[in-house]
């Protein structure tokens, strides 16, 4: 099988890795803008050969900048293999495929490898960096059955494993469990920083604040993308949560000792139980 | 030297740990209410005997919750060794000795150290728990320079690093880099276990949120505690993050790409130049 990764970087270069490791594919070939990082996929035996588009392989990842996608896809409108993508929102990606991919619109099975991190580029490509993590698929109507078994397969052959929802729902549960999070650990970044006394407060702040700020060393055009693509739903998550941070303050305006107890009991009983059973 | 630690729990329990190690200190007498904990404590070696109180010795240190202070201080109204204590606000503890511990007044120093975790109890104590930590001390003006020194010394023979500020400069900065952080975690987890798809968030959070939202696995009672103590301050801090937050919900609602990628940039580059430097 021979694979067309588009945008070598670290989910494409480690997806090209997985599958070369797994023995599910046997010639890579690395399509991007990026001619110096092509030849360190080159080099790192993550590719076997350059391209200008997919042609001739019989699957294709995209793994590039979200906003290259609408040319992207039209480059493969005549594409005849297998389409997945990884990229962090749905419905805008689907979008642009159904306004790009014409009939190949059957053989695009989107998808999101929850894995990655603040490193980028085919430097920091990994055989095993989806091992054990979530891929979440989000099949559309159009797809051939055989299309959605065949690229939940190559996922899996990556170590991954696979959930399916829909592409709304995808997009909702991301904005609050990663969208809104990297939202506020950016704000709060800032505001510290911002502050007139943020040289003694960075000198004090300690593990604590050091974990729960890590998602503001994300990549700031990366997260600009995403929240824009995820706007509406960012938006509501938003407002969600700064109710909640209303009704603390209110709390505390209030002094009300017991009802700060309750919910901070209530947090902390929340997410041990997470944490136990994850 | 004879140390009395009055609540002999993880900080307690590893300040004597600590001294015993550094041979600073040849006895330890255990002060608490919890008669299972005192006695884990002298299994564990970490006091020698227990007392009611803290007479006959050289040095006191308050590990105690803080409600506990006002009687705790009334004890050694007659004690004639250094006095310290651990509590996480300053000003308020403060407020206590002042009421309650008369001429002793001279030689009490307070001081925060700022370690710990999630962990409580005897059972928790570990003679390397302030290696490399910092403790912050906040003299008094009516301090004894050499008690100020012995304090210190006892710290630095921990393995910490001492800070001096002042209690309202200390207070302000944890207010910022702490109790903030600890309320906006508490609020990000309750805000996710109350929504009707929970189940479903939480089984698609990954490390990011695992890590942002660590803070809310604390202790619900000493966060009241501390929140309630130091509530001035902290509801200043609410304010300006929510307007901090409110700026961000606008620049996404107005499309600001630009402006968005800035203040992410901004924040991440603050972050990045601290984590480098500490």
């Amino acid at each position: 099988m021979k694979l067309a990764v588009i945008g070598v970087g670290l989910i494409g270069g480690s997806f090209a890795l997985a599958l070369k490791q797994a023995k599910k594919v046997s010639h890579v070939v690395g399509v991007g803008r990026g001619r110096a990082n092509l030849e360190l996929a080159r080099e790192r035996g993550i590719i076997d050969s350059m391209a200008a588009d997919a042609s001739g392989c019989d699957v294709v990842l995209i793994a590039a900048p979200v906003a290259q996608f609408g040319t992207i896809f039209s480059s493969l409108k005549n594409f005849s293999g297998l389409i997945t993508d990884g990229g962090s929102t749905k419905r805008d990606v689907i979008a642009a495929a159904r306004g790009a991919l014409g009939r190949n619109l059957s053989r695009f099975v989107p998808a999101h490898p929850i894995a990655g991190g603040e490193q980028s580029g085919a430097a920091a490509a990994k055989a095993d960096l989806f091992n054990g993590k979530r891929v979440i698929v989000t099949p559309l109507p159009e797809n051939e059955e055989k299309a959605v078994a065949g690229v939940q397969d190559l996922w899996r052959a990556c170590g991954a494993h696979v959930s399916r929802m829909s592409a709304e729902e995808h997009d909702a549960v991301l904005s609050t469990v990663s969208h809104l999070p990297h939202l506020v650990a950016y704000a709060m970044a800032h505001d510290v920083a911002k502050r007139e006394n943020a040289a003694r407060l960075f000198e004090i702040a300690g593990a604590g604040f050091r974990d729960f700020t890590r998602l503001a060393s994300s990549h700031p055009e990366m997260w600009r993308d995403i929240c824009i693509a995820n706007r509406d739903l960012v938006l509501a998550d938003m407002e969600a949560f700064s109710r909640k941070l209303a009704h603390l303050k209110k709390l505390l305006q209030e002094n009300d000792a017991a009802g700060l107890e309750k919910l901070f009991a209530e947090a902390r009983e929340a997410r041990n139980r997470w944490i136990q059973s994850s």
